[in-house]
């Protein structure tokens, strides 16, 4: 990094705010993929201005930057892989700027951790439904690049579905303005819409208003436990087919439960083939009661063996802690986990895990998948027993490559949650065709037309 | 229109299917603007294929492509302002694809009609929400292209929140597929997001698939009236802000209950400052009770005079005819009306209200509101007594552009369910900066670099 940039850096955000010592390019290096690639140099803008008079700057010197949130994210999209300035706003933009109790909206600056959201929230009893499995150091400004999910998927949609508003800075420096806090706004193209899930390489957000829901009053939890993982995916589209949909539909396939049964030894059924978990919400006893009724019809319907409802929290919380200790737990079976966030259609789910099951005795590794049935987003895991050897990390990747070929065959995503940043790219040549790539690369320049913002990410 | 053109279009669809003459260039001419603008010639593609060959050709030639749904847009989106083909859905283009109950998704063709699809639809006890004034004429490729509202966004949202996936034709003729049938998908940029809303200027639509979801059983129609249109405004926002989200919240204001009541004669309470119709949905009586039990304490505590549940079906008809008529009712106030749907947040209604009646006066125009109170979404008529009156009407559409400087200076939107297209155009500089505006403009050339798709729009 030239003198003159330093310099005009610390001029613009004073010495505090402005780093280039190893330390801090060390720091903000990785994320959740573990890589690690050394940024030329770490700020932190105190507002919209400082971030305009940054791009501004940046985009007239060629320098590339890369928005970061927490760094949790799981396919290196706040990774400066070819060098750059990380632009954090972890330290000043980090403000819940407005809870409107009226129009039931947040207004937050994109360093706003998802979980101090949620519980600023929940003293009004409100609630900002995405929460991915990051929240408690996410931060919202990552989720809505990213487009982020999680366990509330299924009945309540994700991050697109709540962001009313943004105010973004584009390379050029200039601030623009997207959506309003109404729900209908049909004025102009649909900016919010494309800078959502654009993974920082649009435009910086600096501000984004979030659509509110009251917290429902009533909250039970359900399980299901089933001899064959197809049972249990036909039980999960069919109970949503018959109208209810679950807030969470969570499921472990049997890998995962013999997996947390050798860990914690709760007592789980190691024979069976699946559990599914699901809670469901209202405001009133009789409706939850009702979708209950309806989820154990279908669930024996699926041929579940089992069926119960929480009586209370502590139940409840003692079915969740297997599904919220699952990640962990299928560690045992190597040393190097490959997961995939790979989404289909709800009704494609026993399809998919049967095929996934032959890939897995095609190429020997144990592949234990869990994760969000409600909205057809499976976890798979790819278990390399040993990281060291190239080969067998080689033919691991093969498998994961084969789980997207039949993903996207079967209509789905190469990814649900996690977004494509460079762990992903090379599969994007799968899912999309070329002239979507030219698109996408052409909409890229619309926006930076020096390719400065998180370049050399989603296969662009 | 060249022969060599002619031609071309006519070996390509076949003589069927391509009109020059007069007669269809004046079927096409107009829309719900009832503006005519003479297009080139009809063409009736029958699949996509044929909109890929046709597009390619007008790319390479230089000729203008205007798709049209069924004509009935507010804002010109489907006129033929400069010229140019119109591609129109109508004839072939027109079939629901898929109606998938295990996924509760539908696949429909551009030119299907709304009601259409509903009627399918609600024999599987199933419905597509987005239900805007013209559902029983307009089109899905025409909803989805200007981002149609309707009676039930308060509770169901709008168009773009139930467009799962799109294919579409670039003007170079390349396919694209943008989403998927799944909840969850964030892989690449949100192309479907941009193409909602987007006019029909990015790209033709060939194919949409659509989320859908379950007939709730149970539906009770509420009305309050109230002394001022403001105690009406706060009952409104509180109501909602408690938690309760009716499917409709429609509001008449005085003027619209005097034009009802003179032209029915149904015993409308003339004195009154405003009528509030609301419904409430849910699959279970416990849940609509309490939620009707909401409404009415909210509606009691902003001091609503009068407070009536529907007891059957024939006494909700009987509320609702008095919303439903309003439009053609408050036509007596006036030879030419200036409508538009401005949108507001909510919590900002009485201040809009409180303007637009002082606006009314500063004009001298009589202005009766009425609209979707639920999602800030207000119908203003500025009601001019003489449409050969020159001066009096450039007067209407000065008041019309202060309605507009009130809207944006509340946060608010120029449209809310209508769009832009021409009739708009001239008031975007009101809404956005000239950043915003380039940046339209870039995105409309990434898509679209030689400008043939429906240009002259939005005021890019």
């Amino acid at each position: 990094m030239q003198e003159s940039h330093k310099r005009f850096f610390q001029n613009l955000l004073g010495k505090d705010n402005v780093f280039f010592d190893e330390i801090h390019k060390r720091a903000y290096s990785y994320d959740a993929t573990k890589n690690h690639y050394l940024p030329d140099g770490v700020l932190f803008p105190r507002n919209e201005n400082d971030v305009s008079e940054i791009l501004k700057y940046c985009n007239k010197e060629n320098i590339i930057i890369i928005p970061r949130g927490s760094g949790s994210g799981f396919t290196g999209g706040a990774l400066a892989v070819n060098g750059g300035i990380v632009l954090s706003f972890e330290k000043h933009m980090n403000k819940i700027l407005e809870i409107d109790l009226e129009n039931l909206v947040a207004v937050v600056e994109p360093g706003v951790i998802n979980a101090k959201l949620q519980k600023v929230l929940s003293e009004y009893n409100l609630f900002y439904p995405p929460d991915p499995a990051s929240m408690d150091y996410s931060s919202i400004g990552g989720n809505v690049s990213e487009n982020a999910g999680g366990m509330r998927a299924a009945k309540y949609g994700i991050t697109k579905d709540y962001v009313m508003a943004l105010r973004a800075v584009l390379p050029n420096g200039e601030v623009i303005r997207a959506g309003k806090k109404t729900i209908k706004d049909v004025a102009g193209y649909n900016l919010a819409g494309i800078l959502i899930a654009s993974e920082g390489s649009l435009a910086v957000l600096t501000q984004i208003t979030l659509k509110l829901v009251a917290l429902p009053k009533i909250k039970k939890t359900a399980m299901g436990i089933f001899d064959t993982i197809d049972d249990a995916m036909n039980a999960v589209y069919k109970t949503l087919a018959k109208g209810v949909t679950p807030v969470s539909m969570e499921f472990l396939d049997q890998l995962s439960i013999q997996a947390l049964e050798l860990k914690f030894n709760k007592g789980l059924p190691v024979d069976a083939g699946a559990i599914l978990i699901a809670d469901v919400d209202g405001n009133v006893e009789e409706s939850v009661e009702a979708d209950l009724k309806i989820l154990q019809e279908n669930f024996l319907d699926s041929k579940a063996r089992e069926f119960k409802i929480a009586k209370d929290e502590q139940e409840a919380a003692d079915i969740w802690f297997a599904r919220r200790n699952c990640s962990q737990s299928v560690a045992m079976y190597g040393k190097l986990k490959l997961n995939e966030d790979i989404t289909v259609p709800r009704a494609k789910l026993p399809e998919l895990l049967k095929g996934i099951s032959e890939i897995s005795k095609k190429y020997d590794f144990k592949i234990p998948c869990f994760g969000h049935a409600g909205d057809g987003n499976v976890h798979t895991n790819v278990m390399v027993s040993d990281k060291n050897n190239s080969e067998l990390v080689a033919k691991g990747y093969e498998a994961v490559e084969e789980i997207f070929k039949l993903t996207v065959s079967l209509g789905g995503t190469l990814s649900g949650e996690h977004g494509i940043g460079i762990s992903k790219a090379p599969f994007m040549k799968l899912a999309f065709n070329e002239a979507e790539m030219e698109l996408m690369r052409n909409i890229k320049k619309a926006f930076d037309p020096n390719n400065i913002l998180n370049p050399f990410k989603m296969g662009l």
